[in-house]
């Protein structure tokens, strides 16, 4: 009788000049920090604990009371105890029903156990509303109330007024509360704090497996290479010539593989003739970390201005020069000026410059803060129109790089072409197939698609709604 | 009175255990994301479609009925359908009274009627209560749930309720609304999605005229008279050493022009003696494209600091000091080390990194997220004293660079001086004035003016209320 | 009686279809512009002046009425005047009971009364209930709507629905609030816009007594030095030369001191054989500036990179580079390529330039929105793994630097020796002491003194609550 009285007084609407006292069972770290930041919002506290001793390390605003006691004086319980604790709770609950349980604990792995902690705790006390939240909030992030970590507080659960309670509770709290829909999504939400990248992956694999290969290649083709036919020890390059080789030629085989599943994307739907099927999973994949594959592209990119820029103070360099001018002037020999030679350092190495600029440019546009300030026809201009500028110049910063050297035998020792031959493919594939896209004719029928065309309507009755990913 | 007493009941308090049905006219793409995002936090949607045909594509959790009868279950109404429809809505008149009509859509053009959508929504249906919102958000960013793209969901309209109603859904749906005031806003809101970095366009086009300019001057100067006069072919300056005359050049003068109108303002307000008189309207624009204006001179600076660092790799100059090298060598010739020379060169150049640093600085301050966590007099005094230490800085370094070359005749070809003189004026003049200005005498009177002192308190009586734009 | 009435009217939920009056003391810029913009949200508006002349000035939305009239009409009284006018209140005492007092003073200085101004308020009008909050917000940002400035609202009060009540509407004006607790947080509010970076101020001095001591090092051992015994004037060295010693050193240094206070607390915490005792307090703060200290680092090594790179366009580097180069041809003297060398030159270029690489990622990490977007598993990588990487590639690169320069005698003038050995002890303290903790013996036991373990549990009587804060 008592227990539903408080728990109907509770859920009444707040009028009274105070907010709601709030149960938290657990006075480890996690539970004394949050009842803590409660307590300074405003909440009365009370703890639940099976040793009733008040510790020190306990809020002394805050009440210290059994776990049934403590239950009965709150519409809201917070479960601060690890999962393999939640036993205790079975014969509490008859005091439990009816009351919002909120879930706020971590796994040590991935999926560690079948369902998700929270789905546990509704399965154990099936007549409480269970919540989950909190999760991804470190006691020390509660404590020191810094800045810097996430504010972001993720919260599912079935009941949407037991949510909504939890969500009111994280906005007190100066948090921001983000509704993930149904407990069936505590599954992921236990599993977030536990990531480590995951977009990332794939494009930071990638990038260390392209840098392996060629690292190899052209340690046999400039290193072994001179080593056996030219009998020259040439084992200092692996500090910083091979990486200059290899860091551009990455950047842009990466920023090429950025465009290239757009327009893959495009050639699907021209060839379908309807948007509304889904894109092969691969190709889904591949364009949702087109971000992070560009900024990779970006890192390659800086690694390469950098080991380019100091090429002038390396003892390597500087012998090499000394040397020349000195048989230069000891022969008696100037070279004339070539114009061709002016032309070609100079417009690869402005190539070059205004291409990393607008990398760059890209890069910081894709800076959570800046990318939230514009309009999504602003996102799609510099995302889109300046990726492709980006794209055009450090091709065309590569090829003229190249200059007639693609013709000279030389390049081809052991018929290894130079490795910013290779890095051309990718990057000229993605031009030549949107170069073609832009024509008039298949542009239009193109966007008539994106538009939700159909050339052959049937198609729609099977097909799930993906919309424009490819429009970027 | 069916009608009636659903309309009532909705828009009662919500004490259920669910959220109120919300209805969405239109099966298109942006409704069918509408409508399965609110499904997942937690709002039964109903579908108003002219066919009944349940598609695939449609949320399975869905309803779909007739117009009528999906308006009749629901409090509010999303119209996902193009201005052009909405015809078909004057016959639904009497079911829509009282009902919240969202209108949700955008246009193709910026001011393409003379009314916004929802005005005219507003006429067609006058008994609705029609609010402004989600405009600015796109299918995409829906489905995806990405946090890349802008999650502010801007909102108008003439019925608070209404209006709160709406923003309380925004905010469930994890995104943040923004009350943009009356109905009346419908037009910019509307337009704001159509719009392409509005404040970028007078900095932009200011900074390519610039560069066009310098250009051409650079052309004549250095390309075509050594043509003439020395019949040199220095053509392929115009990759490089052109550039790199011309970036650091436009960079300082909007460097300059950053910090001109607030010294310009200062002056008008002195001048007045008072603040409480609207400036000019043409200082007013300037004076709030100052942030973009800065950005874009730390773009050109930003140029100017890689042009300049790959000089030692260019042909050009490899060829030359080989070249002097070689005939120093072949004449048995060595010149002394010039102690000023060496403070001259080391000092514009420590001046220049100097600079960059603090101008790189400032821009970092001006992401949204930096300048967000600072209070305001750490946003001032960054954007004043360091923005003031900067162009000190940067304007030192062209006068050292200079050197003693301001007086030399062969700096004045054709009587053309060269450009980084030209570049000299505004800052210059800025640094001049704000010298006056910080004398005591005119800061103490200017800062007893921004504190709301009058000289001739006449005025203030046809005034607007401009406060201290002036004051950064 | 009407004033009672007026009152629970007011204070009674908002169910009819405007928003509450609001009411604001003073028509200063202040008071005006939060009028302004409470209008555009949708408040009717009315405003307390002792003249009841209308401004042009004032919205004219508002109503203007004499103090006593104003408060009566509206529940809630932003008190838009300065503290030293408040007396003016007392008088009204009585209308003012169980009003809202919405306290948006600030102070010229800070702690500039013994009491914070709405305590002050408080004491003046005890029966109304005083809420702390825009004093952060200026009238500038209120009128120009501009997003650059901070949004943030620090709120705090005593009266829990008031503070309720103050933050509704700081959400519907588009702001931020901030609950900051009970009135006694106004002090601290209040002195909140007076701050100038108070967390920068001691890595920022530390840097600059670092620079200041390594400056007169450099000038003594370097240019000193030279003038005595070899009679060479190297003055110029203290544009370029000089500096770019400095910087290398003080950014080395601090990076070292950003990560010794975390080995520090694990050897505090080791010896204690409990996290549950506070830290001494010069370390607490000292891990509470880390981030600061670190991007102080950042700032000299960004300017070591390009006065490093300006190297070889600097007169005196070309000089001495042609000087060297004809006097070996004159003496028909060539040099040998010395591998070492080119290993030790490549390898301490390409070490500079990977610390380099991940400085700047841990400075782009530390951004707020980019840390607000990763988990905390994710920001713990980040800082710790990769800051360490970052500081023994940043050793390396001094060590390499050095090479075997050590040992030569030529480097130890005056017993001075070079500046760089210098840097290299505090880096290498951290890098030996986390060396040994990583032991599994001693970092089993750290982990398990930090997950809550105690091998002494009397401690914890006396102790204060502080968590793994040295766990970054």
């Amino acid at each position: 009788m008592t227990k539903n009285s408080s728990n109907i007084m509770a859920l009444a609407p707040n009028t009274s000049n105070k907010r709601e006292t709030v149960c938290i069972f657990g006075t480890g770290d996690f539970g004394r920090a949050l009842g803590q930041k409660m307590i300074q919002s405003g909440y009365p506290v009370v703890f639940g604990s099976r040793s009733l001793r008040t510790s020190s390390l306990i809020p002394k605003e805050a009440e210290v009371l059994s776990h049934a006691e403590a239950a009965q004086k709150a519409a809201i319980i917070i479960m601060a105890i690890q999962r393999q604790h939640y036993d205790f709770l079975t014969p509490l609950a008859e005091i439990l029903r009816g009351k919002v349980l909120v879930d706020v604990s971590n796994n040590l792995k991935i999926n560690q156990y079948p369902e998700s902690n929270a789905e546990y705790l509704a399965q154990l006390v099936p007549g409480a509303k269970v919540v989950k939240a909190f999760n991804t909030v470190s006691a020390w992030v509660l404590q020191s109330g810094t800045l810097d970590a996430s504010r972001q507080v993720f919260v599912c659960g079935d009941d949407m007024e037991a949510k909504q309670m939890v969500m009111d509770i994280v906005h007190a709290l100066g948090l921001t509360p983000l509704d993930q829909g149904s407990l069936l999504a505590a599954q992921e939400i236990e599993n977030y704090p536990l990531q480590l990248f995951p977009m990332w992956k794939f494009p930071i694999f990638l990038s260390l497996g392209l840098t392996a290969f060629f690292f190899f290649y052209c340690l046999i083709r400039d290193v072994i290479y001179s080593y056996v036919y030219e009998n020259k020890d040439f084992s200092f390059f692996l500090a910083i010539s091979i990486p200059n080789r290899i860091c551009p030629v990455v950047a842009l085989i990466l920023l090429g593989l950025v465009y290239l599943p757009g327009v893959l994307a495009a050639i699907v739907q021209l060839y379908r003739g309807t948007k509304y099927r889904r894109f092969p999973d691969w190709l889904d994949k591949w364009m949702l970390c087109r971000k992070q594959l560009g900024l990779v592209a970006l890192a390659f990119a800086f690694l390469h201005v950098f080991y380019t820029l100091i090429i002038p103070i390396r003892y390597y360099v500087r012998w090499r020069t000394e040397d020349r001018i000195i048989s230069k002037a000891l022969n008696n020999k100037t070279d004339p000026f070539n114009n061709t030679n002016g032309w070609l350092s100079d417009s690869y190495l402005a190539l070059g410059i205004l291409g990393f600029f607008f990398f760059v440019l890209l890069g910081i546009t894709s800076l959570p803060s800046v990318s939230n300030s514009v309009n999504w026809r602003e996102f799609r201009f510099v995302q889109s129109k300046l990726g492709y500028l980006t794209l055009i110049l450090c091709t065309a910063h590569t090829l003229v790089y190249g200059g007639k050297r693609f013709l000279s035998p030389s390049s081809y020792r052991w018929y290894l072409p130079n490795i910013y031959m290779l890095s051309l493919i990718v990057p000229c594939i993605v031009l030549v197939l949107k170069f073609v896209l832009i024509f008039p004719c298949l542009d239009k029928q193109l966007t008539q698609i994106r538009q939700g065309w159909e050339r052959n309507p049937r198609y729609s009755e099977q097909s799930n709604y993906i919309i424009n990913k490819s429009a970027v």
